[in-house]
């Protein structure tokens, strides 16, 4: 029973260290349901290959699309369960101040470690509103603040970043901006991790970026390690950019979702608005695991191009 | 107890009449729930000066920020005290496919006239998802899409609108892009509303729009009415640009908010993210209010600024 | 918009005169979300047959296996399609206060007419928490107290009655702890509907209760009005004393769910706990029906046994 | 990642050995939230004074007021700080089937060791309907079963335990029902907790039971632990009576609460229908603590007599 100011120092410090951090797939069982036994897995072949935080219930973990208490009980089983082997980070974060406040209160209530906070996407608001919204957040718990305007439709400014801070949980920031505003604030001593896997390589080891919040992670986390922890590697970076390019042909978690499913690690099973891809574009993935080899991919199964029979698309969970 | 389908398909046809719809403002109690005195004055006073429906929860009303229970009261709430004086289309469109069927369906269990569906926002979708979404939603009663490629950070492409235009309960499109792609839209029999009230004028008298679906007539639907249902009028569009810029200078409804509050109507009290708008912008709109005419605007009192002090921001509700 | 004081006290005056009320069944469909086809047909059948108030997701509707946004979803829904031809009283009431607040602020909101008020069952508490709980909740619009220690495992005495009976919102107290009770509370002045459909007869005609809140009337809501309304008639009252029996062999509405499948008005799916009535029971049934008369009993089909095998017995829900 | 069966039978074994349970009270912030500080405190000592396991938002820990969401929190909460030191038992159970397995299934999602099932109290249900439920709860994993007639309107036969001593997660019951069913029960091979503290160390020592869960052993643990497991004391036994008869003058946990607040360890706050005991037993208290010895009650603080206004009742939380 520490002193509850010390602790989030102290997991403030552990925070701030992580090079590399996956935003990790939520798998369902056919009803809908949380498939809480392939979510171990994966977790556990995280670890195993060199991860070392993850977020969860994050956009790519189709956290806006879990009710509350399915989010809150996602982190807490992934505290209880691989808290002392990685760094949990609860994606409690919302449009609605009052909805983030209740979850980040819970979030830290389970255990998590860290919270990842997005601007009020959709709604959006002013730089004074943001400011009061990341302040009232930010008061519970060590938190990383995420910029994604083309999901929220509104930029964190700099501006508003350089208020926020000095603030006594600010851990650093998920840009999704670009490298150029990833070294204009690594230059300035804010902790920062990309956003993006095509950009990750470089903001790493050219422009100051401590590592990558990762999606591509989920598939390949052994090489995502080489590639953030072992040093530069540019020969690395171009082998995986073909598979990054593929993920995000559609809006994440499009492409992670199909690939999982065909590496057999997940069931085929979409919650709407999420739909696989098309076959085209999951022929195409086998290729891309045969060029960079399946060993270096989550699972043991052989890929294999599913049909749109396989697919179970759900309207209701 | 009439069938189902017959009486959807008289609701559309009544929707689709519609020319001035307000978005309307939800008031709050000093402790953050809804205050339905002042809420049934607004729309008593939207009734009595022309307006012909409402949306209930809208961004403007602020759903983004309302459990979906107290988001469904407030439907229900409209439908009983004023269904039969106005047409009520709630808002229960969601990013997340489970949660806009189940709200779409309580909203029409309730008795709502239609539904306001917003393609899902900050977690994308692709095409196909989205067809996938709309469809889902669709099934369920008569439909207004809405498309704000500002807040969602996705466009909902005239592709997809044309698929969705013979669906069974489609009405027609809110649409913010702007007024070419309302003009291409009308040309194809399908039904527009403009989203922006700056634009909306010219929309509906000279691109085709069927009328508008505001947020400036919560304070001037008098006005609202002659400018949308009197013929065209270009000077007094021009007269109440001003007006119109001013409450769009921040992310509405800030705007909003702030001005119902100096009229007197609403009590200053904001859900954050919501902030009021500064002081200097505050001053602005007794000027507007004045050019205009303070017997225009919704309410009996001196229209006044409020300080700083005057208003409470809550972060919980 | 009339002043909501002198709503409440109109209310309360159609309240205090009903006579014959039902507490209405919630049918489902086959995923356990409710049939309101079937619903609407059943209050319909009620409302032509001279009934005159429904108490909606009562025990006898199965609230306690609502979660509240449906529960108010149907009080709302029953207001709207049927608030002009019958009473609607929700059961709002809950063994937790801040529950059973948040809940009739809600019926309130949608329009319900008064709500119907249980001691906290189960916690339990004393008789300083009684009345604390009570006038909280009657704070908030008209409402008939329920006394059913054999469900509760608690009784409201009179002495809390007597405390209650003076506050604004009291309409009465629907009471089953038996004929002497509710004749003491008569001649006190305190209106009282009897609770047990085998002495509601004599509460009624002897005793001095102003009706009956009923479940059998769900089946024959036209005998119970010539029972309640119609005049002494003791020679009815045996003649559906056997069917009365039958309905609570075991916990209602045990019986009744079981009897209106057979009667095929409801689709036979249950919600568990509840379980259909055995094989023996249920060709009873048949039995009952034809002594009493097919045509007094709901619905238009023959009447049937069903096999184990028709009913559906739905674990989530 | 071992196998879910294999950890259940492990965890079975590890729950029927316990002889010490607290049914641990929820202590509150002036505003109604969990004072997470104050529980940690309270469960702490209760690890250190020999408890062996606890009961999270059983009745006494007014999980009867708790949102499920807030519920889950705790009993995840429990698990990831205390988990490794005391076994962490959720009251997952509910008179709803529905939504107790969804609270069961997330219970074991964040890492209870074991569930506490209730039977339907207040809606009741047929035997049928009893071992349907039960029987779908108990599929999730580890599970005491909960007979308490008094509060649940039905008592659960031992013709219903006899049907469900067999099925794989049972691991016992807690009875209230008195020392002859115990005895009956354990001359069967059911392990038995006393769920009656006046009676548990005649339970424990002369009819078989195995231990008992407390609602006194969380003001006293060290003292319950003698009793419990160093062996019979008679005297001991003799010497608490007066402290548990003063508890349950008023239905628990009203003493409860009101002792712990005048011994300064949790905040005297109470959310209604919960109300303090009057001044008179309050006073009463201050005899008992100093008759047994201020040093066996948890806390540091001298004991005191809190008067009326020092009291916070409240009506929303």
């Amino acid at each position: 029973m520490i002193n509850r100011e010390l602790r989030n120092i102290s997991l403030m410090e552990d925070i701030k260290k992580l090079k590399l951090i996956t935003a990790v797939k939520t798998p369902y069982l056919p009803d809908g349901r949380f498939d809480l036994e392939a979510y171990d897995k994966l977790v556990h072949y995280q670890i195993e290959h060199g991860v070392e935080g993850v977020i969860v219930g994050g956009t790519t973990g189709e956290g806006q699309l879990m009710g509350w208490d399915e989010h809150i009980m996602l982190i807490s089983h992934t505290v209880n369960y691989f808290g002392e082997m990685i760094k949990v980070i609860g994606n409690t974060g919302s449009n609605s101040t009052g909805e983030a406040m209740h979850a980040t209160e819970q979030g830290f209530a389970v255990g998590m470690h860290a919270a990842l906070h997005i601007n009020p996407y959709y709604g959006k608001t002013s730089h004074d509103g943001l400011l009061l919204h990341f302040q009232s957040v930010l008061s519970m718990g060590p938190a990383v603040i995420y910029n994604v305007p083309a999901r929220t439709g509104q930029d964190i400014p700099p501006s508003v970043i350089e208020k926020l801070k000095d603030l006594p949980n600010f851990c650093g920031v998920k840009e999704c901006v670009g490298n150029d505003r990833i070294k204009s604030y690594t230059e300035h001593g804010i902790v920062v991790w990309s956003g993006n896997d095509d950009q990750c390589h470089d903001a790493r080891w050219d422009f100051g970026a401590r590592g990558v919040i990762s999606v591509v992670s989920n598939l390949i986390p052994g090489l995502m390690h080489d590639l953030m922890i072992k040093g530069k590697n540019k020969k690395l970076n171009e082998k995986l950019l073909p598979l990054i390019e593929w993920l995000f042909a559609e809006p994440n978690p499009i492409g992670l979702n199909t690939a999982l499913a065909q590496l057999g690690v997940v069931r085929p099973v979409f919650r709407l608005p999420y739909a696989p891809l098309n076959l085209r574009k999951r022929q195409e993935f086998v290729g891309l695991v045969e060029d960079i080899g399946r060993e270096h991919f989550v699972g043991t199964n052989d890929v294999q191009v599913l049909s749109d029979e396989d697919f179970l698309v759900l309207q209701r969970y």
